[in-house]
């Protein structure tokens, strides 16, 4: 029976390289995307000479919780603004030093749903290494990413990436880390499984369902996509019209976004206030990323890396969109947005 | 409904802590007993001044898999043996000294099922701490008692303790660290969930399981500990009889057992030969440990650490025992040892 489960867990490893286009050895199944990043960022602390890490302001604390460790530990933790929600090519290719041995980006930020030019600091980072002749670790946190925008880890040309089964439909506590390489060590320890990356039972019965989930979500992207993208337009219209602001980029920007998040600043309301008035008419938002125990504060620390104004953060609000929802719900939102900023 | 959840959350901690008898703040959820090993053991490179960690030699890897790690950093890693599976609290006493920071003591053998006497162990330890006036901190991986044998942490005067849903019969991919040393920091980095403990998305509906798993386990703890007790007294019975050696304790040794896991040495059978006899015939037992990918070679070395001879570690086989099992089968499992011992 274990065997049996063995190559079932195989097979799911399988199915969900192809689907990421990836070989099958570098896909390691973790107990979600925190957990992911910290394999990838405490696998430092196995470098016996310190150096430093470049990250951005806008990362999600599975990410920027690790300085106070590697600064500890004598690495040099480097913190990124990017105006707007963007981490500018040249803003990276100013902060590579001979020291940098990890540049870690978020591929679509959580709280705003901008898209970073990946491709573009990847090739900042490459060219820089050519200069230096000396390999830098690029880590992309690509949780909010997978299942929803096209994300391919070889189109990109990073070393490492994390995903969350349950931000594409599957279940909570599972998770992957792909990572091609093989320097990587894991600094939590266990009995060996998934080659020493990831210690303790294999939860077979979730990976088994993150792997079903994956498919159907990468299968189904582009109709998903569209569908969200209406969504996306239909809110933000009813945004503008109730007289609040855009945080997230606005569709006619030209920039990368994610349509499955909109961070708005509903003016001189609190955000709690906001979210209260709008619990009690039903709708389930957020005053800036969903999994955080304080996401208030988490969100707060995002836009400020973003330049946004601190009145601007302290009324910050989040609105998820899925394509589970129906143009009905969508419309109900926009209407109580509307009416919303009439009464208040 | 993120509120509801989180509600739901500190039910689920409450009714944990109420059943093991400890305050709600002491419980943290994890994706396993590996997981919560980790935390407390991987803490320690939070310390500026590295110390000495003792532990035993018959731990679980995701104890003893730490030495590489704590080492690089400047920890002495002591491992103590342990005679026929069972740590003397003299060796212990002799073992302390000024540099101690924490104690590692497994509560129930994975491989032989053997008990630790954790009140004599911890006695010396305290003991020890009022000659020096300083704290050390006595980490328990209980993964094996919980459910099974009566488990309530205050009563072994230890300061924390790992457990894993799926050995109580709860789902994979969930588990407990109970910690009430709050010097305790976790290594490992997320969105603060836990109180910090456990960054990462809480798996609510897999802690619910768990929940009722223990609960249900604990109240039915001295009915299924007399079903086992039955079969492990035939199982004992049947391996005599075919000539076999127990290398757990036997029933009338007066040592302190685990009656769910029986190991045995099968002769000059080596272990995968007799597995794959019995595979065929429908019974499926194990190297070693059931928990790890290389169980052989994870069993071998805790019997060596038990003293056991190269000749019994290879034809080592550990038989694992349910309340599930009905008497049919530890009938049918006792025939095929007889029958098999006379045919090979």
């Amino acid at each position: 029976m274990g065997l049996e489960a063995a190559r079932f867990l195989e097979d799911c490893r399988k199915t969900i390289s192809s689907v990421l286009g990836v070989v099958p050895s570098e896909v390691f199944f973790t107990s979600g995307g925190t957990e992911a990043d910290n394999i990838v960022l405490q696998s430092l602390l196995n470098i016996p000479s310190p150096g430093e890490i470049i990250t951005t302001g806008i990362e999600h604390a599975a990410v920027l919780e690790n300085k106070a460790v590697l600064e500890q530990h004598g690495w040099k933790f480097s913190v990124l603004n990017c105006p707007g929600g963007y981490l500018r090519p040249q803003t990276l290719e100013k902060a590579l030093n001979p020291k940098v041995k990890m540049v870690c980006i978020m591929a679509v930020n959580n709280v705003t749903g901008t898209v970073q030019d990946l491709k573009a600091c990847t090739q900042v980072i490459r060219n820089y290494e050519k200069t230096t002749g000396r390999k830098i670790h690029i880590h992309c946190d690509a949780v909010q990413a997978l299942g929803k925008l096209a994300f391919r880890p070889y189109d990109f040309d990073i070393d490492s990436a994390a995903f969350s089964a349950h931000k594409f439909r599957g279940p909570r506590g599972t998770g992957l880390l792909w990572c091609r390489n093989s320097a990587v060590r894991a600094l939590s320890k266990g009995g060996g499984q998934e080659r020493g990356m990831r210690g303790g039972t294999e939860n077979v019965p979730a990976i088994a369902a993150m792997t079903k989930a994956l498919d159907e979500a990468v299968s189904a992207i582009d109709s998903t996509l569209s569908v969200v993208r209406e969504y996306r337009i239909l809110v933000e219209k009813a945004v503008r019209e109730a007289g609040y602001t855009l945080l997230s980029p606005a569709s006619d920007s030209g920039l990368e976004f994610s349509p499955y998040i909109i961070t708005i600043s509903v003016n001189k309301l609190p955000s709690e206030v906001f979210l209260r008035i709008m619990a009690d008419r039903g709708f389930c938002l957020s005053a800036g990323s969903a999994c955080s125990t304080n996401s208030r504060g988490k969100a707060e620390r995002v836009l400020e890396a973003m330049n946004f104004t601190p009145g601007q953060r302290m009324s910050a609000v989040r609105i998820s969109l899925s394509p589970l929802n129906t143009p009905e719900e969508v419309n109900l939102l926009c209407n109580a947005l509307r009416e919303v900023a009439k009464e208040y």
